[in-house]
């Protein structure tokens, strides 16, 4: 079994030899560095922050920005990368997507000249972790609905700011060099550059996880916190700030989930090669075939549609509509692959020595974050049929 | 509406302005001579046999078979003549698939230069209506196991044939001009071309049909049909003679089946849109709108994987399996998203003023022709495992 | 193969005798009178008026009802016939339904003592055929928008009626003999007796319909109907009226519905008996077992369910949106059943030599009429969490 | 929220006042002992080993068995319990389960005086845990090809047995004081007891479970084991000793699974009805109140099939097809149950501080261990056409 075998609708002739390269070194990496140790770091619910250098050596963090020490990639390489991580964990592919299509997108796009230079050299290299404070306890798909609030500290153009509130599952908030932080101010919704350690700030990791426990998810508060001026994005004003960048992670969300498929997808067909019962391999078996088939039919139209997706980004025509597509469709099936990959296992599923339940535990976490089917259900309703059904 | 607003990921950005043009001719066509009448031929259980000439006119009948009259057109054009068509009916575009991937391909493919000429042009005109008897009764998806019989009658080169066997299922034979009919001899399978009007050839069309009603099926009996020498089709031998055309049957009807869920799709889309409930449109409640996006997902990606195949089919690459998957799917698919549809036309939905119900019902027999889904699963299950479970 | 046979619970075993006898005597009323014929009656879109007096004296018209000729018998008892009618096609069991469940015990429950004697004993003996015209071509959902008016033509005690308006989709409309209509009148929803002939009713029946072909739904238009005072049903005001009704009818579709998916799961099972491919039974295959088990599965839950709220309502502890469970789950799941049915059937299955596909297509009134699965899934949700999701 | 209101069936009216009663006081003891604490043993994989006696204490350890200590409840009654047990965890259930229908009727049934005597009192109290090893690493569904082998060891009637061979997924065997194991002989299959302690005997417990880490699932080996002739289960030859438990374990897990349901449904609605979105509760649209109501109907529909099996069991009448077809009904609602539940909760459903996804994880090993869907599905599948299709 090699992952080749899983492309039965030829869809690596579609990629360029650059792309096929990037992914193969990728791929490899996901091999060397998660595989091993994968199980291990999730039973203990740890994020193997070592990664982070090599990711960054990798170049994988923040892959799709131009300038200021990032690679500089196409969003169709940005999604091949995500694929090969995430069939390691979607806890380490989300850690990329954190890093850079959140953290480091909103501070390359919004941010001053003087944050740039500050802040993305060290986070492409993996050596400044950044993180994205956007959710709140009581708003998980409203962020209209905002609590966080700076207020104006002083006034005239040295005026700080002082910020309250509190976030919740905000990843890798708690071992983050930088926190991007959105809050409510009297000017409408703004960004904020939190370097760790500034007074006020309390990031608790969520413990007791039943999903992603190979990454890292937190409550911060923050507390009467004191922010310099430059503290601001000065690019960012209202809620397409971070929409925006949610739009950037969940482009990557399609592409990743479908590494969790066929991630889960090989394990079960390899499992099913293996196992004899009634003393042929179960893989010979009607009700077998019929699973693997039905999965494999939805790993490839979903990779397809990541792909489509992918060089409609390149082209710069991409809709947020088709993104909320991708992310809907591709972790939707994800799930239902993970899970019935996990069937085939039998009782030999239920432990981390197999990759599709824990896959199946991941993607409950990505069908949730940056919008669940509800919420992008009801986007591409209001899209098709110009009618919002939100309320 | 128009049906463009459905492209919600610009898929036709993947087209040509060729391709394009093509599609807008043969929808043309579907709004101006299918629609209008299509109620009530379906109603009646009638194939309207005036427009096997229009259709020639409009150049989709052995669209993608080059020389002998025929149009010379590439397998995606000829996959997006079969979407418009179905959106139509489901019995218009097996016409066409019979007529072009079945009859004429098996002429095109195996048969002599003389054979070639008596029969393509007229054909391509549709002035002669072509039909493939393969299926027989005891035998849907087993079609090693054939039953019907050509017995050499005399010997040498003037020898001809003695026909004798039954088939079912056989679309169009009532009406055709000439048939093309798969045979077992001494000398393993072979086909042969029977003009109408041949002695012991009996075509009887098959009633009380809820599905397909404005097409053609027939029973076919072949009772001492003696046929000359040149009644062979010379190049083929064995099953694989009607599988090549089975196969390009079947990938049409990956295209076709979208056809018929996209107008499915409009439908439903268009009647919630101005039927009021508890005073606001159907399409502005949530529960309307998860339908119709799920559809709508559905039908994006059935479209992009039938493109794709296209691509692969124009390149030459194309392989038996992935067009398995393309009928498969896309087939599956149509058949849930039609039923859908018509879930949102409440009582209205059952009479044919609406076409989603009708659809629905077309694509039963849709989705058994040419190959069911067990036994597409089957062959797609063989080719992941390499273990046969057909037994 | 027996009906029996599908009895893996034993669910008999919770029947009395007299239950299995009523229900065995309906059962060969089915086998001798309805399967003989319904496919003709189905291909021709004719319903056979000749059964409403057989029915009559088979007993179950109004068979829940006591006195004025009426049978008296059980709710489970009714519901049993209902299940044994619908085995042979949903458009008798609806013409049943319609007749006892709506049209008698609105004159049962609210008419004078006049008109039941009028009435109700020539209905019990299918001599005279009833109506019930409440829904409305624009208000499919939604009574409470009824537009059928009701004036007060005169003044005092013999002040009679003038009813303008127009219903849709009125079961056996054109050949009743009394209409019960509900309209608006400046003191609410009221009931009202229209005898067949009375000036200013058209029925028109619905053409070219897809389902329950083998039964009547009309049009009806009152255009200036004059009615005397003794039209009015004395006992109800509101829509109190008639969804007592509706529920009455709705309890007999969910027992019907099961009678439906039973009859396709035996024609599937019996045919996959029979059927050999690859030299085996279809029977025998995995993937055809799996079918058979689902199906049966949820056959056995929906009869169970029906009897559970048989044995409630002859209680007389019945609540509607128990009711509103038992109709939305046993349609649905019906209709899944018969398609899966269907699916076994292959390329034979979309004649009406076959029943599930008929099947199939009549349940997609029957899911309609009474309470689309979205109606009731929302009166059941304002049940279960107190919150009204309508709007 | 209290559990009576999932009960929009009335099914408790079909309970006595006796069963209620029960029920109850396991109620209780789910809400008091294991759901404060569970959330805790889940995270760290510990089986709270000090509910043992309190369970037994409980009356449910054995509770359908007479005499012994037994405490001789009806099946119905056990039901009920596991039901509950269940509610709070799964694992819980399932070591009641092993207990009870595996280890202490495996010795009920085939045991000697003597072995029921100095076993069965203290296990009825929860002082000797049991345990049942039957599976084997290369054969979860298929028993017959075990390889666990007893040898006679000598010869006449003083002859014991030497026992070699491997166990998997063995519940509790860690911590077990005696264990039910079954093994090939020259006389085919036996059961043994085998205390604890007994040189030879390794369990090990299974770590890094995705499922069920508040129980215990251990690889047993058994390395030239030598046991007295006094520990062979005197009343049992061949595979039907096993299944007979097994059977009995079925048909508590029928009602098990709907515990777990039923909890998962609880707390879903529950947080719905608390969480606000866009300004109202969620469980006030459309897309939540139809997840609830479907939830809803598969618990009652499951809890009556539940209900049924138990009174047929009571009855005496009960066959293993039957105990199959809710087993794998009532696993595979339970687990579909269990996932739209979680997805109910958002991102808050991916800690143990809500129970849906534990449970979800929970019935993984539930769905798997005492038979597959697959393998339920062949055996109704066996039972309805006469056709075995395992092979």
């Amino acid at each position: 079994m090699t992952a080749a075998s899983s492309d039965i609708l030829d869809l690596d002739s579609l990629l360029s030899a650059e792309e096929l390269e990037l992914r193969q070194k990728v791929r490899d990496f996901t091999r060397q560095r998660i595989k091993p140790d994968i199980a291990r770091w999730y039973e203990e619910g740890v994020f193997p922050l070592e990664l982070a250098t090599e990711l960054g050596e990798l170049g994988v963090l923040g892959m799709h920005l131009e300038g200021y020490g990032c690679p500089g990639r196409s969003a169709v390489e940005y999604g091949l990368a995500a694929m090969e991580l995430e069939a390691g964990d979607s806890g380490i592919r989300t850690f990329v997507s954190v890093q850079g299509s959140l953290a480091m997108t909103a501070i390359h796009t919004w941010g001053s000249e003087e944050q740039k230079q500050e802040w993305l050299p060290r986070m492409a290299a993996g050596e400044v972790i950044g993180c994205f404070a956007l959710t709140e306890p009581t708003a998980g798909s409203d962020p209209a609905s905002m609590a966080t609030y700076a207020t104006k500290d002083g006034s005239g153009d040295d005026a700080g700011w002082v910020l309250n509130g509190t976030k919740r599952w905000i990843g890798l908030a708690s071992v983050a060099g930088v926190m991007v932080v959105w809050a409510m101010t009297d000017d409408g919704v703004h960004g904020f550059l939190v370097p760790a350690g500034t007074p006020g700030v309390t990031a608790t990791p969520i413990q007791q996880k039943l999903s992603m426990r190979a990454s890292i998810q937190c409550d911060v508060v923050f507390d009467g916190v004191r922010l310099g001026p430059e503290a601001l994005l000065p690019g960012a004003r209202g809620l397409r700030g971070p929409f925006t960048c949610l739009n950037e992670a969940r482009y990557g969300i399609a592409w990743g989930a479908m590494g969790a498929a066929r991630d889960s997808y090989e394990a079960a067909l390899e499992y099913s090669l293996g196992r004899l019962q009634f003393g042929k391999p179960l893989a010979g078996y009607q009700l077998t075939q019929q699973k693997l088939v039905d999965m494999l039919v939805e790993i490839q139209k979903g990779t397809l549609l990541a792909l489509h997706l992918g060089r409609l980004k390149d082209a710069g025509t991409i809709r947020p509509e088709q993104i909320s597509l991708g992310k809907l469709n591709n972790v939707r099936e994800a799930i239902r692959i993970a899970r019935d990959a996990r069937s085939i296992l039998g009782g030999n599923g239920i432990t981390t020595d197999y990759s599709p339940l824990r896959h199946a535990a991941n993607l409950e976490s990505v069908r949730t974050y940056e919008g669940t089917d509800e919420v992008h259900t009801l986007v591409l309703g209001r899209h098709i049929t110009g009618l919002g059904a939100f309320h």
